[in-house]
């Protein structure tokens, strides 16, 4: 299929919404209304580096790109708005792959209140997809940076974790004693992440001091947040919410399962800083965005991430293989 | 070097400009004031389809994957604002490559008044950038689309024509007589090409009806023209402005010079339609952007593009391959 009917395909598929959005696809750019700051995002997913064609349908391909993205603007306490996707697209991928793809973006953008606005689509030699997102919200005050973390503040995560590691592991064919429904759920989390936007927003509102989402894993995320705010974190690993079946997949595996809750990526649940006396406040927050917050740890003076295992001293954890 | 360490070299590249931009790179996205409307655009180059890496230099790569997103906002008549690339880099691209890259990008940047403002690295195995772009106006009403062109309008185009695709040729070892400034200067226009910024913003402030940049070739370009604002669109091709020297690569490569000018792509010049009453001022609002309007023919009721050869005749003209 020509890539100017691709494209006429693609917006076939894709609808406004939002209520911001002037003009979609179809012209040299699109035009958004604008007002407040405008917070801006670009990702990319290629294939045999963020998925493997063998184990991840079209749809989870088209999914995961968006949700990337996404999950940024879910850090920064945005509200979604309009999304870019830029496919690169090899000879060997069918029409009807290429549609799947762009169907499982358009439900994600549906289900998250995102226009797909815009995009390109070229030849290429294998398959990658590049998705940058404008955000929005009245100002800065209304978000939430890396770098806001000071001592003294608790450390905070939404969700479970691990669920994504162990996900891969299973697609990748590990053999354990799991339940089916359980086995999916873990590798629905690996192909199909919710970015956690309502949790975000709210977090971010209700005086989150730092946050990032959780994609390179907890261990470097927070590190990312020790960096950038001149802080040390601590994370006591008894307190990881350890997602259901991890264990179990770990033991398979013949891993730690902290491994797997704290080195594996791609959670894409959201790592946040507060002052003490917000505590509440914010776990008021996530509930009204139907999420939760565990607290794992403090913010201290210094700098790095130390890791406390259950016993009390610092430990320290393999690193792990991640998509 | 590794992606982090990589990342941080491009941070130290590329400088805030503007005044918009609250937040750059380095967190999980940037955030820029917002006002008016934001207009954007997603484009990607690739490896074996946008460039060679033989016949381009790294900052010829990377010039060109920003050039292109501006240039649809010189097509829209915004002002250029924000870039974000996301990078895909093949093993064998060497770190002082990469930094020529982003060098080039923010060379380009610093002359548009482009703030470089994020990205994101990833390996993949071929090089390919992915770069999109904010460019902001006061209102949509300064802006031009390209549904706008309307029977008895004028269409006029900016600069001169056919100069990316005879530089092509001469990249590809084409030998001619050329002088060596001119060949030179036709390769720097395939390898180089300068959005039209100032130019379209002049024009879409001056009442360009409809307005498109030339990437994909006069002929094609006209088309889209045609097709959103359901017109047909009559170019003389004796009125082109064929590029100094194009006709001698023509010669050389046994091809008709018209073929160069009028279906030879990435010329990135600026493609409109005006009502005639508006022609001084659309002249003029050129020049006051250090550019010149030449008159190529007008929009008719119906569909299509006739291109009208020296004798008054409709011609065909073939198609012309380019990057």
């Amino acid at each position: 299929m020509p890539e100017r009917d691709l494209i006429r395909a693609f917006q076939g598929i894709v609808g406004a919404r939002g209520g911001r959005l002037l003009r979609g696809s179809g012209d040299d750019a699109a035009v958004t209304r604008a007002e407040g700051v405008v917070v801006t995002s670009i990702d990319s997913v290629v294939d045999g580096v963020h998925f493997e064609r063998s184990t991840h349908s079209p749809g989870d391909i088209g999914h995961k790109a968006l949700a990337r993205g996404l999950s940024d603007l879910a850090a920064m306490g945005a509200e979604p708005g309009e999304a870019y996707a830029a496919l690169a697209a090899p000879a060997d991928l069918g029409e009807s792959d290429a549609l799947e793809m762009v169907r499982a973006m358009e439900e994600l953008a549906v289900a998250t209140g995102t226009a797909i606005a815009g995009g390109d689509v070229t030849a290429g030699p294998v398959l990658s997809i590049a998705v940058s997102v404008n955000g929005w919200a009245g100002s800065e005050h209304e978000l939430a940076y890396r770098d806001g973390a000071r001592p003294g503040d608790l450390l905070g995560v939404t969700g479970e974790l691990g669920g994504a590691a162990a996900g891969l592991l299973l697609l990748r064919g590990l053999e354990t004693a799991l339940a089916a429904a359980e086995r999916d759920a873990l590798i629905l989390r690996h192909l199909r992440p919710e970015p956690r936007l309502a949790a975000g927003r709210a977090l971010a509102l209700a005086g989150a001091s730092a946050m990032i989402d959780l994609s390179d894993g907890l261990a470097a995320d927070a590190q990312h947040i020790a960096e950038a705010s001149g802080v040390a974190v601590e994370v006591r690993l008894e307190a990881l919410p350890v997602a259901a079946g991890v264990e179990a997949v770990a033991e398979a595996a013949g891993r730690d399962p902290f491994e797997l809750a704290a080195a594996g990526g791609d959670d894409y649940e959201l790592l946040l800083t507060v002052a003490p006396e917000r505590r509440e406040a914010i776990e008021a927050a996530a509930r009204s965005a139907g999420a939760w917050v565990r607290w794992l740890g403090r913010v201290g003076p210094g700098a790095g991430v130390v890791l406390v295992g259950p016993g009390g001293a610092p430990v320290a954890l393999a690193g792990f293989e991640h998509l």
